[in-house]
């Protein structure tokens, strides 16, 4: 009776599907990896992604499919869409989203603003990409790479010779991607949902902060940003999800330089720990967005509740015991912060919840943010 | 790991804790009478409330009990305080909710406004209390009554003639309430949240509406209200819940007349279809903030998120198809709209969910929210 959105993977993302999708009366299953996870409690089947048998057999009742993850292999997703499931984003956008040579050679066809790239084959092709980039660049493997890992910054090319290495051993070859090391000022991120029939809507831009290639704290809109700022990253956003025919939530990942040009970072074809913030801080957060975009629906209204919305991540956990032993804590210290956690046993890094707080005074509220999220991990 | 609450029985009012439980990370287990219900998705056990080993069970791997309606026996109730489970509310806060009679006397020695009220055993007694109260009563049975079930409005005793059997063939006896039918000029209700410690948090009252014995339509606060009627009934919602000790929601349904006096008309120890605007127009829901008070966690802000806040009932559903098939008629045409649905089947006057509309301009908010019920019940 209801409508069905499966969802491959059992992480924080899906499970931040479950709450708007219960409240609208749209059922979720998960396809978990394993037993114990973020969304265990809509997961209804539990098995590898990778095995297209398993992924065709939980896609089965369900009226489309999505994604925590945009690991599933393209064969996988090519046996879905040939046996009539409806799949967004679908495998020709997600395939931007799963190499980052494949989506710099698209966004170069775009016309959209990048950094210096280069796919590198050898050490002698890196050599020569530093050289003309100043000495130093970006190295990632085009695959698999997230939360900084599969990124290194080099100077010599000797510093990625175990990466060519591992590349002269795999049988499909292929390449590295180098990138100019831009000098930013700051970095952003930009995102927009887009619905299988076109529809679009852009939240406005924010500003991210990375601590260990990990995103650590969130303001949106971006202090500062003007109109201009504004819509050339709103008008970014939408010429790169109909430009990769994304549908459901994309995030472009953005560098602002000191002479306020924004260069496309990375992409991420799924709700974005940049949205989090939209939990509180939005008349629609990216999760329901998320849901009604890649059910076709009507999209939703993605203004701002508040003037300032701030998302502290909670990265590792508490020294001891679990983070649900700090909630009297931080509710009393902290009334105004909303607290969402994942169901993850802390460790050190990890991103187990986040803290969003929104208000009138930026200052407040970044310092509320961080004091809140301080304390589960004190 | 993370908390649990076990929630016995699975009506919408269990569904609508899992996304804030969710949200927080708090794992919520319901004990649903049948497969299917509204809260399916946290149903962890099916059974029968009644049954002591049943629920003991149930409730064996929970942090804390509490339940989607007040019908739990209280011999259930007490086997699991004595088998050292928190229950919120408990059996002694409980019992009042149970038995209208025992309520109306525990309201009586707390000084509590009440319309004209008597247990009446037969006919007799009823119309002695007929003759005192201008000739019309209303008349409830005292137990298992809700929605307008059990209440009759008499204006001769012969109406009640077959409740005075059941009640001559009923092993415990008993007797039935006789109430003063109360010229009131409006329906309000104060919503309440109590801690164990005692820490309690009052809602702004709201105007209800209710059609054929159903809540039909919500706005919040009530129109008119000033400061004296605001701080009265938040007074007394606070003397009642502290006065019952009642933990977790409580719901105070009042009577105001046309001289401005306000008088208890029904208690309910739960969430409530009072408080449904919270969702989408308070700081923290009435949901989120059972789950924050049955687990004994700081309560949280209660203030309005926009000026007003109107809740309009989806009964009974579409003509033909389900609510899914509206979803996109109505985000399209009320995009303000929060649409709920319960994933119940509808039927003719069944509650399948509600729309939430906030905004500054009360008519605006009114028309919206009844104009987007009413495209689902087409």
């Amino acid at each position: 009776m209801s409508l069905r959105i499966g969802v491959v993977g059992g992480g924080q993302l899906a499970r931040m599907m479950i709450a708007p999708a219960s409240e609208l009366g749209v059922e979720i299953r998960v396809l978990a990896e394993q037993t114990g996870m973020s969304a265990e409690l809509a997961a209804s089947a539990v098995g590898d992604y990778h095995d297209v048998e398993t992924v065709l057999e939980f896609a089965r009742d369900v009226d489309v499919v999505t994604f925590d993850h945009e690991h599933v292999p393209q064969s996988v997703l090519h046996a879905l869409v040939d046996a009539g499931v409806a799949v967004h984003p679908g495998p020709d956008a997600l395939q931007f989203a799963q190499d980052k040579l494949v989506m710099r050679a698209r966004l170069a066809e775009l016309g959209m603003p990048q950094p210096e790239w280069a796919a590198v084959t050898n050490a002698v092709e890196l050599q020569e990409f530093l050289d003309a980039n100043g000495g130093r660049a970006v190295v990632k493997t085009p695959r698999g790479g997230y939360d900084g890992k599969g990124v290194r910054v080099v100077s010599a090319a000797t510093e990625a010779e175990d990466w060519f290495t591992a590349l002269a051993e795999d049988a499909r070859g292929g390449a590295l991607l180098a990138e100019e090391l831009v000098d930013f000022s700051r970095e952003l991120a930009q995102q927009v949902a887009r619905r299988p029939s076109g529809e679009m809507r852009v939240y406005p831009v924010v500003q991210t902060v990375q601590q260990d290639g990990v995103c650590a704290e969130v303001i949106a809109p971006a202090p500062g940003a003007n109109e201009r700022l504004l819509e050339a990253a709103a008008q970014l956003g939408v010429e790169i999800a109909a430009g990769l025919g994304v549908t459901g939530m994309l995030a472009v990942e953005l560098f602002e330089t000191a002479d306020e040009r924004i260069l496309v970072n990375e992409l991420a074809m799924r709700p974005h720990n940049s949205g989090h913030w939209s939990q509180d801080g939005a008349v629609t957060s990216q999760f329901e967005q998320h849901v009604r975009s890649v059910l076709d629906l009507p999209l939703g209204d993605t203004s701002p509740r508040e003037e300032w919305s701030v998302m502290v991540n909670i990265l590792g956990g508490p020294k001891s015991g679990g983070l649900e032993d700090r909630f009297a804590q931080v509710m009393t210290a902290h009334p105004d912060a909303k607290i969402h956690t994942y169901g993850k046993a802390p460790r050190p890094g990890r991103k187990v919840g986040h803290v969003n707080v929104a208000g009138s005074d930026i200052d407040d509220a970044v310092y509320t943010a961080r004091a809140a999220a301080s304390l589960f991990t004190d």
